[in-house]
């Protein structure tokens, strides 16, 4: 008999189950359960208590609906055998964290942490850290902790300490109530299998975890705030398990709730965006992953440990096991696009499209695509939502020069596409300079399928062919793959992600290659992007920033 | 009995005659006539030849037509009476100049040269001289002629001398036919009172004349080209008569035309703008003049020769007489904002403004009214169309900075309307920095009464009020006084513009002060544009002309 992996994809509004054919990646059945609670950014469930502006929560009994509905629903639909399902796997937003007490249960499951705020899961996007966020950093480059360096200088808001820290500054009792602070993504796997094992992608990539070092030593948290100084040891755990090993069997229980047997292998967690880099064939260095959607998240493999200058991060084990993963990102990619058509397309455009049936963004791109690189004089820099990689500058701004009378929405357009493509190129290209070459690019997510000329622009504008990865649910594919991987060969599974790999993710057969004369414009394109970039972003004008300045007092004062 | 005047103002499109009281400046009948070949830019008329895409001429009897429909219009809705209409005086757009016979018949007249584009009238905008201008600024700065600092430090393609230097470059026939060159201005008055007599506004600002200089010597014209040499003395004319004079009284013929008395006084002939000026009640130093519509025109009259870089041109009598004249310019203001409309205005705003009965341009103007300066955080460069005053540069394009993902329609919008301002500001300071000081400025044309925010953000930001002229008709006003003080008080006018426009020229009541809080954020935000005007304006980055090179080139190649 054929056997099958699950993989479950958490995303931010839901849940996606996706039954896949071990053997060869074949995708048998879908399903998608949206939270009940949803993104939680108004008011707590039960009690109505009005949440600030930049909360983010959500319940975590919602993840456990999407093991109750969505997995019954891909063995209904396929009509697997559950015998014949030899592994699952799981990938998460992150970092989406919660407290819980030492036997798992979250805080705010119980009705006397029902109404703090802080007793929630705070989602990825929860900004109300950036204090903390704010004096962590402060306090790292003042007593001179090395680990920034490995996370672009700076750690988010968005991430494990700064989140953790946020319920101690809030909420000293939820704090000392909170036995554990874990990632969502290790407590949905607890809940699968019995066992806490927390895996070294979040870890590494969100809560300043490595594997060499180990989290930052005491003295670092009592130095943010006593009361902290053994949060790692006593609140978290200091044991990590790399991606690729097993976390457990499912319990009882849980086989309940999914009709899969007890005991089926359980992958130790991972995250949406690093689980699809091998969804994407990718398990080697040299070839980059971008994952195109609202924002574009870049993963490259490294055999050496090395410092790149404003990346994202790098995280041993983070990605592929036995490899460094170097993460960057551009934080406006879609968004631009969807900003430009919600607040720049004349209505004439509107109508042509509605005349021809097609949307507003397969017009713009045939009318973009007819132009030559360079025909419209216009370059932008995507600053729209700030730098994410390689000045990591939140406070960074859009640009768009070269417009005259003559300027026509699609040369906008292909502006912005082509703003989006050299911000990657810099990425690429600081990554090669700096010891992790990239020769080619998989794409995955959203906006590959939508636009092609995206797709051969970044050709054309890095230098790189463009391939695209087959499957349409990487991050469920990539999961169930390291469902097949827990469950081993012996199992009918595999005994390492570099066996599962070629067999399970497979690329389109169509890719995009660079055209020659394209490349020439495209060159002398980027110059007078770099010199911009570098001019607007290293210091020489901080107009920008002085913009924003002046509207935050102007609002202030309205 | 009350006594009249009539000003023909001569415009791109049609000619408007208007019938003012001279006691107080009444404006009693108008009548607008269009030119029955318009402006001529794909065929002529008659042969079917077909022109270049620079070129823009006229028919000179389409002019004839206006004096004999437009006068005889507001003569009959006014019921006045020929003998109390003492005085005419007339405006033309400038540059526009035509070639004729010694007795004033325009060569287009004559079958032998009706065939030829050369033989017609260019109209300002005919554009195909610009080769001429080039060799002229070369020759000039090569040989150390002076005259082009009076002149920002460039000869403009759509002035007098490449306009009759193309003719000669292309068809040395028609120019060796040619008697005379002449701004049509001097020709309609010419064909108005029989005299052929050159004014001193197109002689100074279009044909490198000056009043203390007269013309570039002969040498200078036979370096650009030999069969040029005696140009000024041979189809031009030395004698050049200034403002405020009269140049005849009206032929037989022209009565007839008219139905006004042979003999009625006629004016020198004047140009649109500059006779703008006391019209809108400026007849002293220190007042400046804008022009408002799809560019601006500013217009300041000083008591000494200075040079102001970067200016349009002074001219010793070429606004008033006895008083330097200094003008300069800004290409793309209503030409901004109707870009914008057309092109980035989305179709919501369209469904919005429809809704409520009022256009687009009323609904961004309230939408932007409502935000405080800087909370856009936007800065624009106002070069769209280029830059034609302080930096001269026509390859300069357009800028937009500090956009992010919140950025609404109406903040674009209004970061266009104060990027003009701000380019309004640089003019008004380097006058002022140069010896022309601006105390006040009073805003005519177009946009004055349709953009309140614009109007108080041109106070706000140049930290002068804005009075508003109270005509609609500023060139057909001061035209009409022009023709009043060539009647001469005797006759019941007046015997200089200084006594016609206290009397005649009136400012609408209500006028735009700064308000202090705007301009104490103004001053920022001015701070900012002015680093960015002198990055990209004097070759810090001359990124705008490269992307504009590579734009011909792409083009070029398709």
């Amino acid at each position: 008999m054929a056997k099958y992996a699950i993989g479950v994809d958490f995303g931010t509004e839901s849940g996606r189950a996706l039954l896949v054919n071990v053997a060869d990646g074949r995708e048998v059945a879908t399903a998608v359960h949206p939270y009940a609670n949803g993104v939680i950014d108004e008011r707590l469930p039960d009690s109505g208590i009005r949440l600030e502006p930049d909360w983010a929560l959500q319940d975590p009994n919602d993840y456990i609906e999407v093991f109750k509905r969505a997995i019954p629903a891909v063995m209904k639909e396929s009509g697997v055998r559950p015998e014949d399902v030899i592994g699952l796997g799981i990938d998460f937003t992150a970092c989406t964290m919660l407290p819980t007490k030492a036997d798992g249960t979250p805080l705010c499951y119980l009705s006397q942490w029902r109404s703090h705020p802080n007793a929630w899961v705070k989602l990825w996007k929860h900004h109300a850290a950036q204090p903390e966020a704010n004096k962590l950093n402060e306090t790292a480059r003042n007593l001179g902790y090395p680990f920034l360096d490995r996370y672009g200088g700076k750690i988010s808001s968005e991430w494990f300490i700064p989140k953790a820290w946020q319920t101690l500054d809030e909420d000293p009792e939820v704090y000392a109530a909170a036995d554990r602070f874990i990632e969502a993504a290790d407590w949905v796997v607890w809940q699968l299998t019995g066992e806490e094992k927390r895996n070294s992608c979040t870890a590494g990539y969100k809560a300043i975890w490595s594997k060499r070092e180990g989290y930052p030593p005491d003295a670092f948290f009592a130095a943010l705030d006593p009361r902290m100084e053994r949060i790692t040891g006593e609140k978290m755990s200091r044991t990590i398990y790399s991606l690729g090993q097993k976390a457990g069997g499912l319990t009882v229980e849980a086989a309940a709730w999914t009709g899969l047997r007890p005991g089926t292998a359980v992958a130790i967690a991972n995250v949406d965006a690093h689980v699809s880099v091998p969804a994407a064939t990718v398990s080697e260095p040299g070839r980059m992953v971008i994952i195109m959607g609202t924002s574009n998240c870049h993963m490259v493999l490294g055999t050496e440990e090395h410092i790149v200058p404003g990346m994202c991060g790098y995280v041993e084990d983070g990605i592929i096991p036995g490899f460094f993963g170097y993460e960057a990102g551009q934080s406006c990619v879609g968004d631009h696009f969807a900003w430009f058509v919600e607040n720049c397309v004349p209505s004439a455009y509107e109508r042509e499209a509605a005349a021809r049936g097609v949307n507003i963004h397969q017009l713009l791109e045939e009318k973009a695509a007819a132009l030559q690189p360079g025909e419209s004089g216009l370059v932008a820099l995507d600053w729209w939502n700030g730098n994410r990689s390689v000045l990591v500058d939140v406070d960074l701004t859009g640009l768009l020069i070269g417009a005259t009378l003559a300027t026509k929405p699609e040369e906008i357009y292909r502006a912005l596409i082509e703003a989006t493509a050299y911000g990657t190129r810099i990425i690429v290209e600081t990554f090669a300079a700096n010891g992790v070459p990239v020769n080619e690019i998989v794409a995955t997510g959203g906006l590959p399928d939508r636009n092609k000329l995206l797709m051969q622009t970044y050709a054309d504008v890095t230098g790189r062919p463009i391939h695209v990865a087959g499957t349409h649910q990487a991050g469920a594919l990539g999961s169930a793959m390291f469902g097949a991987v827990a469950a081993g060969a012996a199992a009918g599974g595999y005994d390492s992600i570099f066996e599962a790999t070629p067999r399970m993710a497979s690329l389109r057969p169509e890719a995009y290659q660079p055209i020659p004369e394209h490349q020439e414009i495209y060159e002398r394109l980027y110059a007078e992007y770099v010199l911009l970039h570098d001019y607007f972003g290293r210091g020489a004008n901080d107009v920008m920033k002085r913009l924003k300045e002046l509207k935050a007092e102007v609002r202030a004062a309205k």
